[in-house]
Order: structure tokens, then C-alpha cells, then sequence
């Protein structure tokens, strides 16, 4: 663990057990981090949102040159000090939610409680090549991104407040990516998130009911059907949920029920990663461009409900045709409804013949 | 009410009592609609999805001559077969849902029920005039429309299986606006909206714990706190909301609590009317552009919670910055979590400077 010129924390993970190169301090002068992050309750649906003013002035798609996730080589003092990475995490410079947000300003509004923003915003670089993609990646160092998310998986459980641990990627300008380098981001939460928590209120009521699990019940009827599966192997099978939200959405489940990432065997966590590059190389060949993607890991809780969970990777695109988006309007954005424009059974028969 | 060359309806709506221009019939030949929504239980989350896959075809940002919502004139035959209205209703022609969407295909999948797409999904269009824009429009024109609302949530609420009815406008390419004359939309569903269905659920808990009506209170707390209020009149108080989620977002409330749009008296849509143009001009000059926005009618359901229920108009918008919009990533789409880069105190004081 090394620090950089500003005190955020910044991790190596290397593919092998090799001697790693240099790894020179950060010699930037950086400016000390300001976050300002509150979290207000919105009494309406009973869930928080995160106020975050201080993200207005972040990067925005910066010239390669400029870019601050490749390594620092040929002159350019980057966020990573060495010359070259396998697998970086460090905590982002423009969090949502940071461990120190100073002290919370004063409401006026007894109907909606407020907290400070604590919790944690990582980045991961999956790669030193700016023009790489997680697609594109070996086995071996899809892997290595594994681990990372594995051991930050525990670590940030352990801090003071933390509820739940997110890793996920987001690719793509369509989608608001602000860096074009392959990166995800691993976010930890001091509360349930909504759409998590709801799932775990389905699937309390769901084994009240039949004293089974909900997710390995969607996961049995899917692999039944068949219809709607893209790719397996003998730990994991990718499926469309038969009710998908989006024109392009995969859910990829591991067929023991486990926890979260640290719980994964090593012959499951290879198994994932040669599934995963699978069906992303397919999704790129999709509208023959790359796919803007949204992937997101859903695991057990830190604390609760870790008997009920069920680890999956959730992936899904706005993309619903070669030159078209789709767009949350109205019908998604103020009611929650999910108008899909494409057959799951469609989209999962187009995946299934894009095999290689 | 007349019907278009396929059968659907139409119905004209006008400012004043004086007699109408004429009313040609619908000369186009049209192909018969074929639409084939389906919904589908997500048994992840309780909610359902439709799937819509005959409106992948749908008309997509047409040229001006070939604006499917301007009148009939010059030859051009469109969806509304008068050369002048005021405002008109009718079905859509590519809808998510239909009063008839043939038979329901079979599942195979015993974990997903499916229900045919059974609803309404109709246009409004609030002026003939292609370039205009609602912030546009007289206060006689807005409360045309504001009757056009108010009629079609009755008639819409008398249809077979019908629970929600919900009036609402896309505005902006930038949210996936396919028609850029101005117009709104009004979706019948046969179900509670989810996040209708979220705030009638803190309703009801809220009622039990304080023996009160929470949106009621939560009008009263922005009220008394001032911090957030945009405009007010007698009747109504525009607002930007403590938790917004939205970098632009504001929601109208009468004073009185009332179910739905017909509830309202003559006084109230009057000012209504007075204080939503007030405040969409200031919408545009917010950027000094126009806005992009989603506004949409949370009302009482058509049978059951109408006590609990109180009508108010939820707008937002995703533009951030004059050049930059917020984009719904992985914490928003993939988690339910919302980060908010704008305090929405700053964006109220902002909006109460704009006043004319």
C-alpha cells in the first residue's frame, strides 16, 4: 500500500508472483482533497441520495496525454507514480463519499434527516494500455481484477460505518464516462442500496413463503428454460432475466450459492473470468462497435442478510440498436416503469450465435 | 371524439367556447396496428417490466414537413386531419400498451409470471405550432390542456383493468425526445407504478406512526424552511425538493390536498396554470437554452389509497451544466443510489433570481 501526494491510499495488485518494477513516490503537489458530501433522506421512498457539490469540477474526458489512470512515463506525473501497472486501485480524487467529509452542515428541514457522506469511492485500472478494454483483457489479468475486487471487498467491509461493498464498471461516453482508459470503480456504501435492499425484502418473503432461495429458484428456472441463456460453464451460467429493463442486460450467477466475491472457490473464480471475457467479446461484436456497459457485482451485505444473499454480476446497456439508445424518460425516471423494446429470448439467441 | 383511419381515437380540445374549424375526416390509409406488449414479473425486485418489441420501429426524429403532429395543411396529412386545433388527444400509434394486444404468447418460465400489455398510452399535443414549447403557451392554453388532463384521468380510470393514470412530458433530445413538436403523453397502466407504489407505502407508515399525511407535511416543512421554495402563489408552492435527486428538479404542490387533476377547483387550475408557465421560463433561462425536462402527474390511483394520495407535479431535469449533462451510471441505474452534484439550495436560489 503506498500513499500519494495528497494522503489518498493507492494499492498494486500484480498477475504474478514475479518481482514487481519501481514503485516511486507520487512527486505531484496536489492540492488537499475538499469533499462535501451529505447524505439527505428523502421521506418519500424512504431512501438516501447523495449530495455532492464539490464533483461539479472533476475531469472530463482529458486528452490522452492528459490522462491521469495511465502510468507515469515519458515526463507525465499521473495518478499511478510508476512506470508501469498490471492491476491499480486507489481512492478516487472526486468521491461521492469519502472516510473524512468535515463536519455536516446544519438543516432546516425536520421532515428530511441528514448524515455526513462517509464511505469510499475506488478506482480500479484494469490495465496500464489506455486503449485497452476489460474485453480485451488475458485470463490471467481478468483474474488479477478479481482479486483486487476480493480483498477490497474485505477491507472496506472492515471500515468504521460500511454496509456494503460495490465493484463495478462503467464503459462507454454514452453512458457518461468521464475517462476513457479501462477502469471500474469499487463503491462503499454506509447503507443498503435501494435496489439491493429491495431484493433482499423479495427474497425474505420469497423463502418465509417456500423456505428456499429466491436467487438459486431464478437461476434453477433459467437454466431450465434455456431459452434465455447466452453461455455457461461448469461454475457459472450467463443468462437475459426473463423480465429485463434493458435492450441488452446479462446477469452472470455462480451455480453455488456464496456470499460474496471472497467466498468464491479458485476454480469458480477462473471459471468466472473465462465466462465473463466470453460473453464481453460477443457484446462488443453485438453492433459490431464497442458496447456502452454498465456492469455492477450485487453481493451480501457487510452486516445483514448474508444467509439470504446470492453473488451475481449485473450487466445491462442502453444500446437497443446500431445508431440508437435508449433513453429513460419519463416511464423510467419519474415512475419507475421499464418500457423494453427488445425480446430477452431475441437478444439472448443473437448472443448465443456470436460464439466464436 | 372521431377515430384516425385505424381506428384510433381523437379528440379535440379548444381554448374557448366559440365554434371549432372543420373536422375532415382521416383520408390516410393506414395500416392495421399491430402491437404485441407483454409484461413481465421481475420476482427480483416485485415489479413489473413490458416488453415492447413492436416499437423498435417507431417514427424517429422526422423532419419538419414531415412532423406527424402538426395539422393537416399544404397537402401534408397527419395524425390530426384538422388545418388548426388548440389541443388534441389521441392514441398513440407506436404504444407501450393497448386496450388490445392480442394473445398473450406462452412463458416458460414458472418464475416470471406474464400478463398481456393491457393499458392506454396517448399524445397530447398543447399546440399546433411546431416551434412552440408549453413554457410558450398562453395561461388559456395551458388550462386547455390542464382539462384535457383532468377529462382523459377520468375517462382513462372508467377503462377495464385500468388502476394508474399519469400525464406527462418529455422534453429534449437530450432525454430521447423521437418527436420534437411540442406534446405530452398520458399512460394508463394496469398496475401501481413503482415508485407510486413506493410513496404510497411511507404514506401509509407514516399515517400509522404520526396520524398525518406526509406529503402534506413535507409541503408544509419546505414551506416553513423557505431555503428551497422557487414560487408560490394562493394555491400552489413550486419547490426544489431537500433530497433532490436531479441536478434541476422541482415539484409543484397545491396547498389543499386533493386525490387527482379533476379534484382541483377553477381557482386551482388557474394558478397552477400561472405559477408552471412562471416557472418553465425561468427553466429556460436557467442556461440560456432550453431546458430538457421530465414532468410528470403523480395522482391518486384510479381504486385503491386515495386518501393517502395528493396530487402534485414532480419536474427534473439531467442538464448540470450549461454543457454538460448528469448521466444515470451504476450507482443510479445498476444500485438505486443517487448522487446529486448540485445542493439543491443553490439551484432554488438561482431559480428565485430568475423571476421576470
Amino acid at each position: 500500500m503506498a500513499r500519494l501526494a495528497d494522503g489518498r491510499q493507492l494499492i498494486y495488485y500484480d498477475d504474478g508472483d514475479g518481482e514487481p518494477g519501481a514503485r516511486p513516490v507520487d512527486s505531484r503537489e496536489l492540492p488537499e482533497l475538499a469533499v462535501a458530501s451529505e447524505l439527505r433522506y428523502d421521506p418519500l421512498v424512504d431512501e438516501w441520495v447523495a449530495i455532492a457539490a464539490h464533483r461539479q469540477g472533476r475531469t472530463h474526458l482529458p486528452e490522452v496525454a492528459e490522462c491521469p489512470l495511465c502510468p507515469s512515463r515519458n515526463g507525465a506525473k499521473t495518478e499511478i507514480p510508476a512506470a508501469d501497472y498490471d492491476v491499480v486501485v486507489f481512492d478516487n480524487r472526486f468521491p461521492s463519499l469519502a472516510a473524512d467529509v468535515g463536519e455536516l452542515p446544519a438543516g432546516d428541514d425536520d421532515m428530511v434527516p441528514r448524515q455526513p457522506g462517509i464511505g469510499h469511492c475506488e478506482v480500479v485500472c484494469f490495465s496500464s494500455d489506455h486503449n485497452g478494454s476489460f474485453a480485451q483483457l488475458t485470463p490471467t489479468r481478468a483474474r488479477t481484477v478479481l482479486e483486487a475486487w476480493a480483498d477490497r471487498t474485505i477491507e472496506l467491509g472492515l471500515q468504521p460505518g460500511i454496509e456494503q461493498v460495490v465493484p463495478f464498471e462503467n464503459r462507454g461516453v454514452e453512458i457518461g464516462v468521464t475517462l476513457q482508459h479501462p477502469h471500474g470503480q469499487i463503491y462503499a456504501f454506509p447503507f443498503a442500496a435501494p435496489r439491493t435492499a429491495r431484493m433482499l425484502t423479495t427474497a425474505r418473503s420469497y423463502r418465509r413463503r417456500t423456505w428456499r432461495n429466491l436467487f438459486a429458484d431464478v437461476l434453477a428456472a433459467e437454466r431450465k428454460a434455456g431459452t434465455r441463456v447466452v453461455a455457461e460453464n461448469e461454475h457459472w451460467t450467463a443468462f437475459v432475466p426473463a423480465a429485463a429493463r434493458w435492450p441488452v442486460e446479462v446477469h452472470f450467477y455462480p451455480h453455488r450459492q456464496v456470499p460474496d466475491l471472497p467466498a468464491l472457490s479458485d476454480a469458480e473464480r477462473d471459471a468466472f473470468c473465462h465466462l465473463y471475457l466470453d460473453v464481453l467479446r460477443r457484446l462488443d461484436r453485438l453492433y459490431d462497435r464497442p458496447l456502452p456497459y454498465i456492469a455492477a457485482w450485487q453481493q451480501a451485505m457487510v452486516n445483514v442478510d448474508r444467509d439470504l444473499s446470492y453473488l451475481r454480476l449485473e450487466l445491462f446497456s442502453l444500446r437497443r440498436a446500431t445508431d440508437k439508445l435508449k433513453y429513460l424518460a419519463a416511464a423510467e425516471s419519474a415512475l419507475g416503469v421499464f418500457i423494453n423494446d427488445v425480446r430477452p429470448e431475441d437478444v439472448a439467441q443473437r448472443l448465443r450465435d456470436l460464439a466464436d
